[in-house]
């Protein structure tokens, strides 16, 4: 952290500014100009809020230099993170494709959704069981007769089961029943869940939150990381903004900006990330394309009966074909990514 | 709701839009017109999942008429809800005041600003013991040990106190020791969270979330009522946007909108509404004259020195000046209010 | 439009709606239901300011249905609009490439730029002569000086030049020594220099305003199309958000949204609308598999002396590796789209 | 400008940062610490574009110190400007009423509204001859006609007159008949526009664009301030977000946060700042209790035949309520806002 002075503080106010540092614990650096004093901070163990010191008398500006994260780092970690579930990963050379419908509704459903998702190639399933509906009369999930259903699923077609954990005890269900433990966008800062997370032994998929900062979403990670769980699988699935012809915003730069910053796999969801099922086969060509792990996609084998989301679900055809052309792009972008510069110098 | 179909719609099309509202078990009411025809929904219990429709071929638009929600609105309770604590009371004739600091850190800490507001008149008394931290490398709160220093304050100062909840674990200890839960911000959608408040019998402080409507909002205060606690105040404490003059954009005309639909009380809170101590003060008395129901500050006796949220909190002197310019406003504003046709009709 | 009153509004209410509906010349449709009346409207010209019936009494919501746009709707003209410019083409077969400098500078660096966007095969250059920018203090353009050397790039290298307009003037000045006038995000909703462009002979490339809907978008298109230009092609050029890792955030579902709605043409503006060289290939990879009709690029001879824009331009090499990959990306997903159905059925 | 260098940068790299600063004619101070190299700038006239060394190899961080404006500032100018107008004033100690219809759309309906704006003491009267709409099918303003009943309220009531201008031609209308010019929100960055205003000897009225940061909207005025204008009046009309229950979010904060930085007077605009009545008078009693100078009010003699804006307008009735309420808050909040620490430091 950098404190620039006001060209005209005076030596007491400097002093103040330092004695204000060396009273929380840290060094100050004063640096004098030819026009103003600039003290840098050091000694931190972990980020300082440079707020405090914006209302001290003759300070101009608090400028914050070190980033406040340590674990998702490409400088603890230059190569890539490779996430296995069993025999399949997220990060690695394949495109990892989780797809299902947004909750478990029947045996019936279910079962003809994993059957799609299964003849796909995908490797994952996902669909909820407890469903964060925004009003408490929606339908919120079947709950453990969900996890029966989704039991059957599992070990009929082998699929890795993603599901979404709203509280503590669902993780430990998770742990028994499923692979990956999904974090949703509207938990992304529940921060008791995220170090429950980071207890288990399950990789974490973390949503972006509605308004989150590219900044605040790593350090959501990080508190995953932070209790011992380094298998984390971030998932893009748009922002809340202005626009209204679509359900989020969805903001594929987030791609290569993580992997500037982070070792860690991240995927897209375009069918959160949309709102609706017409928008949603472009928009996963344009995340494979961008340089995405994978992709998470709701598929209903009735969208139009479906109890939640039933606007952005694909069918079974529409979603075979989105599969055949994002497997195109990505075995013609793999080699084309490699030969990108800019990328190279992130990688 | 109400669907309308494309002006060359064909009579097969809107058959199987009729047939898919009977499957879901709603009544469908088709009015055909002039150039089109609409088919109004009923016999609903809660809000249907209008998007369901939009992609059935021949539907021009889906247009949702019912408001998803009941217990908060005027429809149900004309008059305001007041919410007692004991002697106090939140909604009421009174300008309902909560303060202190952002988080409790030490005995002496507590206690000073502790003084300062019981000497402002206020009831209430703020202060987390766990703190909900962007970084898991900030300060967390004092947690239990937070709980001895606030029963201490409870008993010396006569305060109601309000603190926040961050998992259901906290909502025990907070009816063992405190007097209001607070939901914060980024647990506004943990609806695991508002259904162990709603079965509480404390009275629920719900903040509204960082990019939340205001449907949303409500709909959160909704999931709590839906359990029987129906002492819910809202509060008001600015929203993300682009602007990056504030640490948040505060939504005063939250407060009229609210009062439009629903009984229910709300504050603002001004701290965390601007990020800027300098800017407290202002919008603290906006804040009133807008017509909040009372306000939520941080006071410090050493801002400069304060573990998080340095840079909003007040010196005991300003928030002294502060209290005074509100009571003021207050006392001239009550009056004018009750002259004013809009708020009239709404109340 | 559609007036829903509430269930117990008063027959005198009614009236009172019906009477304001004839009164401002339109023709009002009451249909009284079992629990409530609905009054539709028609008779509008143009779209009808819904607002104004919020405030009446008995009024419970204010439904537009009508969508405000005509001329540039699928439903006006189903085939997609193919703008011509001399030899080279915008909305058909080929991938429009408009590339060149933020500004010109000199003559040594536009030709340098030029000859590598000659080299690419795209067709169109891209460079402003008036600059608007934030600051009056920051390098405003060359003005007329920057005529000459775009006229002789025009004449040495056949490319199609595309310039800012700033003002009606600059529109004359176009079209004595260019081919494309575009209108800046600034100035999207600059409704005397739109109806200038509109009375043009020559296409206009009308870029999104940084904060508006796809509504006030196609709207402003609208007012070029009304003055009898209807080669209007759209740039997705991305919109402010609370994001901060991009200087805007790139809003590529616009392009299928468009696609459903408008016959235009639409390209995507990776440079602007990331900000960054590093994240500029990446994204024009996916505003391809997205399915715009072309790219809008900033191409500098040497990115770190430029005079506007510096973090966003590519080099000529990374320029040139990215048209590499678009094409491949444009070869593979023109046989995909047409597959889509999705996709068709908007077509 | 400070260059934070990488901790392993290597001196090569450095070296290249100190020549691109030289070759843009700035001077560098490069600082060499224990574990990095920062590189301060110096010499430029202007703001320096800090994302031409993003790219640069070796480089952390690009931090700008330097504020962009010069002529609204406090360092310039410590007193606060008053902007007088004839014998009325904005920014000294009366609060400025800027009230009057959307549009001026009939002798009747402007001398209806001009006769209750004059009785309630207010100085200024507002209304359009030329109406910025986004529908190219709306009512677009009476133009010329318009004039001419301007002219004649200006005459018999004596109310100064404040209309807006889309472009050149309409300032040297505004010079010939009018007191105030307009500049509004759509066109708070057609810099054309604001320079040619810059160049009259009238006051300019700058609305705050619809996405403006801070920044942006005080480097508008900057643009007018430039050309030797520096009668500028800053006016909060709301900005967009994502909230929908009202037409835009008023951001009370730009307020206080003006005061800081700028001597200019900012008055609030909460008509189009919230776009409904209903919220009108309790945002406008909130604006003054924030501080502003002054308010811009829409009123209609027949709110509900308004031909644009309707919903938002005020019965006369209403407006003179509202006026009532808002003297009594300024004539109690002046010797408070005296009285605030938080506010001297900044005056």
């Amino acid at each position: 952290m950098l404190i620039v002075m006001k060209p005209g503080a005076a030596g007491q106010e400097i002093d103040a500014v330092i004695s204000v540092i060396q009273n929380i614990g840290l060094r100050p650096h004063p640096m004098p100009g030819a026009t103003r004093t600039a003290i840098g901070i050091t000694g931190n163990t972990g980020p300082v809020d440079g707020r405090r010191f914006e209302n001290l008398a003759g300070v101009a500006e608090v400028i914050r230099v070190t980033k406040p994260y340590k674990l998702i780092t490409l400088d603890l970690r230059p190569e890539k993170t490779v996430v296995r579930v069993g025999d399949a990963t997220i990060g690695g050379s394949e495109l990892a494709i989780i797809a299902g419908p947004c909750a478990i509704e029947s045996h019936d459903q279910a079962f003809a959704v994993a059957k799609a998702v299964k003849q796909s190639g995908a490797r994952f399933f996902r669909g909820s069981v407890w469903k964060p509906r925004t009003s408490p009369y929606a339908f919120q999930g079947l709950g453990e007769k969900g996890w029966k259903i989704i039991s059957e699923i599992r070990q009929a077609f082998g699929l890795k089961i993603v599901t979404e954990a709203l509280e503590a005890s669902h993780i430990d269900l998770i742990e028994q029943y499923g692979d990956v433990i999904q974090i949703g966008a509207r938990n992304m800062q529940n921060f008791s869940l995220l170090r429950k997370a980071g207890r288990s032994k399950l990789p974490v998929l973390l949503k972006r939150g509605m308004a989150a900062t590219l900044e605040e979403w790593l350090l959501a990670a990080e508190y995953v990381m932070a209790e011992g769980n380094y298998n984390v699988i971030l998932c893009e699935r748009g922002v809340r903004t202005f626009a209204q012809h679509t359900r989020n915003t969805l903001d594929l730069a987030s791609v290569p900006a993580i992997r500037r910053i982070s070792h860690l796999p991240v995927i897209v969801d375009p069918s959160h990330g949309t709102g609706s099922a017409y928008m949603v086969t472009p928009l996963a060509r344009a995340g494979v394309a961008v340089g995405a792990d994978g992709l998470m996609l709701e598929v209903h084998n009735h969208p139009e009966l479906a109890l939640s989301d039933a606007a952005q679900a694909l069918t079974p055809t529409e979603y075979a074909q989105l599969i055949r052309q994002v497997l195109a792009i990505r075995d013609l972008t793999t080699p084309l990514i490699t030969d990108t510069p800019a990328q190279s110098q992130a990688a």
